[in-house]
């Protein structure tokens, strides 16, 4: 590998000069073996942030990443493999269902997941409300439930793309996590080290999502699609909303409920509709059209899968989830037509009852979270119910309800409510 | 002190916000107790490149710097202070004629230096040529030598400035130097703490300099001088050319040699020019305006306190100094005039033959540098010595002469040469 200098680097960057594919190899390399310290990539961090990089210097950032590290390899298996990755959102628990049936149409979804921080939960602490269920699995263990599943969800390993971990952790601390590049880089080095064959991407934008705004999250969408091009994986976006948080609850147990509603076809129908067009691409992009999804559901084979995944990760299917100690009920105040249910007050209300954690390595609680008793066009009565708050510790209540607070809003009219799309846009 | 928290401060100079007073006060206390890390302050540092800082972020920064350690108070003294400031160049002995000279007109003259780092030779190293001058005093040493002698030339303190210290060896590993607002109050911080009266920079601009071009210079010029004005320090900068080295050695102990030529007397007129520039500026500053300094070089008693300011530190003002065991003599490859000799060829070839460091805490060698036999204007002759090197080392001979290869042009026709003005400009 071509020696550079770390100042040399941080300087090109810092006036606007395109870094070269040996410039950007050498950087993340020596970062990874500590030859370039936080100090320096943390200057060349907000130097990309505020000056960008083009599409030949995110591929190739990305591509250093990867190189970092392990790099998983499914061509042994019998099927396809299609995975999914969301950019984060409030009561978003769609990977739940959507592994299981994505399976169930006959292509093998491994999914790599993390925790949750901050407001948005993880999909690994949903699943840990399951008593039994472990994370934590061996590559051969990956791989075998894979081939007799078809679907696993569990923790990346360390191997994969280490520089990512260290430059993830390093910009969380250092103002620098807010670059598009950055962000697109650090998503796919994942995903295309995780070696599935085709990936969709759902990219939120709304209050309660990383991206508030549809150009910003379009910009984002854009450039993980490129990359995902790039190193050879069938990639697609969906820009779905995330104003409203989804389904009917945001917490860990109670969206493990939700997401069993679903398989069992019934659920929310916002959730089913975007578990099905994430179905719908993700068969597409693995190239099996002559399924629909939606009779996986009707007919239980996806719940079938569920309940197999499950249990191959030692977790009881059939055993009651946690609840919580405590709740506490919010009712309507007014009479009307709910027009908006803001996301972002819903996800720190569940973050407040302990569904999430403050820093890295705290635990969570199974039972914590909000469940909702209307969603926006709903029809309201003063006095019935409208949020269930669950919380092992009650004194948790006031700051979730402060966060609710000016979160919702009651219409006397309803024709003040006016629909939005939940998918906005799709990106290929 | 109010509490923030660093990645608030980062992100607010990111997105090109104002930084509050409190900000600054905190994050700069912060790092200065390892509450922030350099990660964090590089981050910061990078962004406050790109997105720059408004006079009262700038004055508010250095205060808070200064504010990290002590400062000196010189209002006992019975004579009123001024102090120089040079950015830095090749041939650039000036401190060292200019602080007895000043001394010798009745104001004293308090001048913490440093060590040279790279092509420009620091002041402390050129005086260390004398054979048992240190640069090390107490507080209580350089008051008593600024009360008996007039002017000392010293080490600064761990005490001053400490922020300052450990940021700028953190914005040398990460690419954030070239930052007008730091570099302005990272000079400054230094010079108000050190607690002179008033304050004249000599801000070079040229090839040989850290500012290359004239607007630049400009910028940070009016950048210090707006610093000294709000911290109530009388402060004027002259902007000086620094494509031609000044005078006629480049070195160590070449240079104290030149500057007591000039402190008899004598000198190149340059050198002469420049000191007297400064010096009348100085006074000025102070309030002396009935003395000419020309005065006081003709008559030996600039030369008294040079003597005086050397025995003070333990030199000996008589000793011979020390000379390099090896010279190597470039002459003149043809006739015609001397329309061209480049400053950073020269401060290349100095620091390559020993005169200067490459790294802090490196020795350097006392009778290594470069003498040019000839300035721009000068006519030469074919086979007349143009260059004389002098190190310890003769394999450093051919790395020096490469920096010298394109470094001077001699034309056949005089009228090719076009002298530039050496005072470019005066900001107050």
């Amino acid at each position: 590998m071509a020696q550079h200098d770390a100042v040399e680097v941080i300087s090109a960057k810092r006036d606007k000069a395109e870094l070269s594919d040996s410039q950007i190899d050498w950087v993340i390399d020596a970062y990874t073996r500590g030859a370039v310290d936080d100090a320096q990539m943390s200057a060349l961090a907000m130097a990309i942030l505020l000056n960008g990089m083009d599409r030949r210097e995110i591929s190739r950032w990305t591509a250093a990443m990867i190189a970092s590290g392990e790099r998983m390899d499914f061509s042994r298996l019998s099927r396809r493999t299609a995975d999914k990755h969301s950019t984060g959102g409030v009561g978003d628990k769609i990977t739940l269902p959507l592994a299981p049936l994505v399976a169930a149409c006959g292509v093998a979804v491994p999914q790599l997941s993390g925790r949750g921080l901050g407001h948005t939960g993880g999909t690994l602490d949903k699943l840990e409300s399951i008593p039994g269920w472990r994370a934590a699995l061996s590559n051969e263990e990956m791989m075998a439930q894979l081939e007799k599943v078809g679907a696993v969800i569990c923790a990346a390993g360390d191997g994969l793309a280490p520089a990512d971990k260290k430059l993830y952790a390093l910009r969380d601390v250092t103002g620098t996590v807010e670059a598009i590049p950055l962000i697109a880089s650090s998503i796919m080095s994942k995903k295309i080290a995780e070696g599935t064959g085709s990936l969709v991407l759902d990219v939120k934008v709304g209050t309660g999502a990383f991206m508030k705004h549809v150009d910003d999250a379009r910009e984002l969408a854009e450039t993980m699609v490129g990359l995902g091009q790039d190193a050879g994986v069938h990639t697609v976006a969906l820009l779905t909303d995330m104003s409203t948080p989804l389904g009917r609850s945001a917490g860990n147990a109670v969206e493990v409920a939700e997401s069993v509603e679903v398989l069992a076809g019934g659920g929310p129908a916002d959730v089913v509709e975007l578990t099905l067009a994430l179905a719908r691409e993700m068969l597409a992009g693995a190239g099996v059209t002559d399924v629909d999804p939606a009779d996986r559901l009707a007919d239980g084979s996806a719940m079938d899968v569920w309940r197999q995944m499950v249990r191959a990760q030692d977790g009881d299917p059939e055993a009651p989830l946690p609840r919580a100690r405590e709740t506490h009920v919010v009712d309507a105040p007014a009479s009307g037509t709910l027009t908006r249910l803001d996301a972002m007050a819903v996800g720190l209300a569940s973050w407040r009852l302990g569904a999430g954690r403050a820093r890295a390595g705290e635990a969570v609680q199974a039972g914590a979270g909000v469940v909702w008793h209307a969603r926006p066009g709903d029809a309201v009565t003063a006095g019935q119910p409208l949020f269930s708050l669950h919380t092992d510790d009650p004194e948790r209540f006031e700051r979730a309800l402060a966060s609710l607070e000016g979160g919702y809003d009651i219409a006397a009219d309803a024709a003040s409510y006016q629909p939005e799309p939940l998918v906005i846009d799709r990106i290929s």
